[in-house]
């Protein structure tokens, strides 16, 4: 492959697996999660419940980032191609390019402004715009690292042909990140990101990966021998530290730095590349990106020294860039969890948390029934009393997404459609439960029912849960 | 104006206060919010603290969509000329819009597949895509109002000469929100989108704001005068609910409905309009939207009926969309918060909350400086007994961007940048505060400083906070 295709490639087209999550389309229909429209092929339209649970992925993500010290930046949707210049996405990466250009451009519009002619290109990663905000200001060495994440919406071109559901798409977003970092702290930033690549697998209970280090190819290589020599030293001392099994593929590295790669093997043994570390020497001499450190030199070597005659001299070092995504593709890992999980979501992320049925439609039940609903659905809703206005939400308030069915069909019926449709909690109001101030509540679809009855009991206040006798 | 163009200005463009609202870049500088580049005129790039504020605003919103009822969607960037064809943009907006073309189509690769000449434009506005996932799926009365919420970018071609910092754009958010309802439902709808605006609008301790309704043009309008009728009803209606004083522009109204509009005062006498409200018979009818319903007649009409006879009959009858924005422009409205706060923040939304400060540089005090920050922050970092994997952070996780500063200089420096820096809370860590293990506590810079204390507190868990006597 042109190995300078391969920075495009950081993140990973999502084409390896199209036939092992075909069926995602199908579980996802159920349960409302997407649809798709030939007016934008491959860009898939998030229904709400597919929305949650990517913005449930988010704020996940955003929690774990202040702990990893990633801060996040928001970055432009277009650039002119000026900036794709720089980049090198112009000249390699075109045709995988959306081109865009103002409508008065073109000759359309007579009296256009001189300087609408701008081509621009619709982005398809975001480290470009990353490497503008670390240029942005003077920075110095106590800065560093510095770990950028976006979530931005991205654009390749993909062929029409190829589309599908969540898997081959043209609009996609990435958990990226990138980390601009001294040469000596490339050791401790790799460990960091594989520790964090183990704590998001495990949380979600995907099986184990694999770690696949990449090194310096025979020829064609930017840098020096002994820049590559402590960056796969820094490499290799992150995976043995990490105590996990890693392969090597010899001289299999992109010409402008080293890579781990992390695959995963799903149920059906087929093998999804998704997350993916890559070391990169380029893009900052590209961008001209500088650090001011004392001892430059040794800097750049990734040496420390308390020899106060070389801390004397200081100057301008390149950072080095850590190109990451932990979850790779937004859209592609929600496919992974929905076969994952054939459609049965863990609880803090499912779009259908609970469900409140009546036994019969007498309207003391259909009150008390909404009466439930609202209680543990969390919400406070509650009004000034001097001005009528309704009170804020609290932005931390936990809540959770409770519907009701108080239709006039058969319990029987109710209860088959909630679990047709993968409710976590079904709740149960009848006649009794009115007077007595309880609800009957049915775990069967929840894998963690301690927890969940806990968490419901709490948003529940005055309401006692039982469980169902069944 | 051009009656076909107003509706593109539901959201309005934000050009009326550009002159007053200058003064935001400035302060955006000192507190490093966001960056401009040349290579993408227009799309400011939000550096970490700007971000962070952006991120507070929507998660503040998304608490409140979910006690208002809207559902968050996810939608396309880039939509063929056939969506916008539909939607009337192409005919009416086009120069206002960015072109997208995928590299392959203009005639650059040879061989380039049939189909990849398609023209795309890059959405300047939510509502057609709302429309796709409406009729994505086979609607019934019952269900309605349907309220989708969409933060997407959004671009328009602004001409480059007059672009400037957060209010002058060309890509901008929106907090954008349609609502799909009954004729019956205008009244109720209205009534409870003022109350969230008044709710936003208090929240943010915002001068009070002015209401504007627009009425039927007197000519060129479509829809029937009684479809009218009672849509000015329910908005009157709605508006007098609100007890709020208001004005009416009788004639002013679009040829497709009529709207309201929220008209603020800023401190220096200057109008914003931010939030409106606009009715809309004509989207509906464009793209074909329809929902079931029984005795179609009166439904149309906002009627309900109780005769058997009547309901007997049912049919399909087209929605009302009632297009919203709270805020308007995310980044407008930015810059109105950072002219209003002078860039003291609320603690909430603070990208500067709190910073620890040594007395001295002596180890243990920088340790337990080290410590405090660690503990204000309120992250709660640990790992796994058994495979030493970091445990995930809560996503409710309530948590504080606390700095430190345990630099050599003076603590009376030290002092003054934190106080120029706008933080809310200065905490200063001494020898003596090592062994009490306290700290002092200036609270100078907050606004509300029992609750900030409280907050603080409650993150501190063993630390004991001082108030500092000065
Ligand atoms: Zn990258
Ligand atoms: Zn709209």
């Amino acid at each position: 492959s042109d190995p300078y295709l391969a920075p495009l490639a950081v993140v990973q087209t999502p084409s390896h697996s199209v036939t092992s999550l075909a069926n995602h389309r199908t579980l996802a229909t159920d349960q409302e999660l997407f649809t798709t429209s030939l007016h934008s092929p491959g860009s898939p339209l998030f229904l709400p419940n597919g929305a949650h649970i990517f913005n449930k992925l988010l704020s996940f993500l955003r929690a774990q980032h202040q702990q990893y010290g990633f801060q996040e930046v928001i970055t432009p949707t277009i650039y002119k191609r000026s900036l794709w210049e720089i980049s090198g996405h112009w000249a390699n990466y075109k045709n995988d390019m959306f081109e865009v250009r103002g409508r008065g451009a073109s000759g359309q519009v007579e009296g256009a402004e001189i300087g609408e002619e701008a081509e621009y290109g619709l982005k398809p990663m975001n480290c470009p715009g990353h490497c503008l905000l670390f240029k942005s200001q003077k920075r110095a060495y106590r800065e560093l690292p510095i770990r950028y994440a976006d979530f931005s919406p991205l654009h390749r071109n993909e062929i029409s042909g190829t589309l599908s559901g969540l898997t081959r798409v043209r609009r996609f977003h990435q958990d990226d990140g990138h980390i601009f970092c001294r040469p000596s702290q490339i050791l401790e930033e790799i460990s960091l990101t594989l520790d964090f690549v183990s704590m998001v697998y495990k949380t979600f209970k995907l099986p184990p990966f694999k770690l696949v280090l990449s090194t310096r190819p025979k020829d064609n290589y930017i840098g020096t021998i002994e820049e590559w020599d402590v960056a796969e030293q820094a490499l290799k001392g992150a995976l043995e530290r990490s105590g996990r099994r890693w392969d090597i593929n010899e001289g299999d590295g992109a010409f402008y730095g080293p890579k781990i790669d992390i695959v995963l093997k799903d149920s059906d043994g087929k093998e999804h590349q998704t997350a993916t570390i890559q070391l990169d020497f380029q893009l900052p001499q590209r961008f001209g990106l500088q650090y001011h450190a004392p001892a430059p030199e040794l800097e750049r070597r990734g040496i420390h020294t308390n020899d106060p005659e070389l801390l004397r001299e200081s100057g301008e070092v390149s950072p080095v860039i850590i190109h990451r995504a932990v979850l790779g593709s937004l859209e592609r890992f929600m496919a992974i969890l929905i076969e994952h999980c054939n459609g049965r979501w863990p609880f803090w992320i499912s779009p259908r948390q609970a469900v409140v049925l009546t036994v019969n439609g007498s309207d003391s039940v259909r009150g008390y029934a909404k009466t439930v609903q609202s209680c543990l659905s969390g919400l406070i809703v509650s009004r000034d009393e001097v001005d009528g206005i309704r009170s804020p939400q609290f932005i931390n308030q936990q809540t959770f997404l409770v519907d009701l069915d108080d239709s006039n069909r058969s319990l029987g019926k109710k209860i088959s459609e909630a679990k047709r449709k993968k409710y976590n909690m079904v709740v149960i109001v009848g006649q009794k439960n009115v007077q007595s101030c309880t609800v009957h509540l049915d775990l069967t679809g929840q894998p963690d029912r301690d927890r969940a009855k806990s968490l419901l009991s709490k948003a529940a206040r005055r309401i006692v849960i039982e469980d169902l006798k069944s």
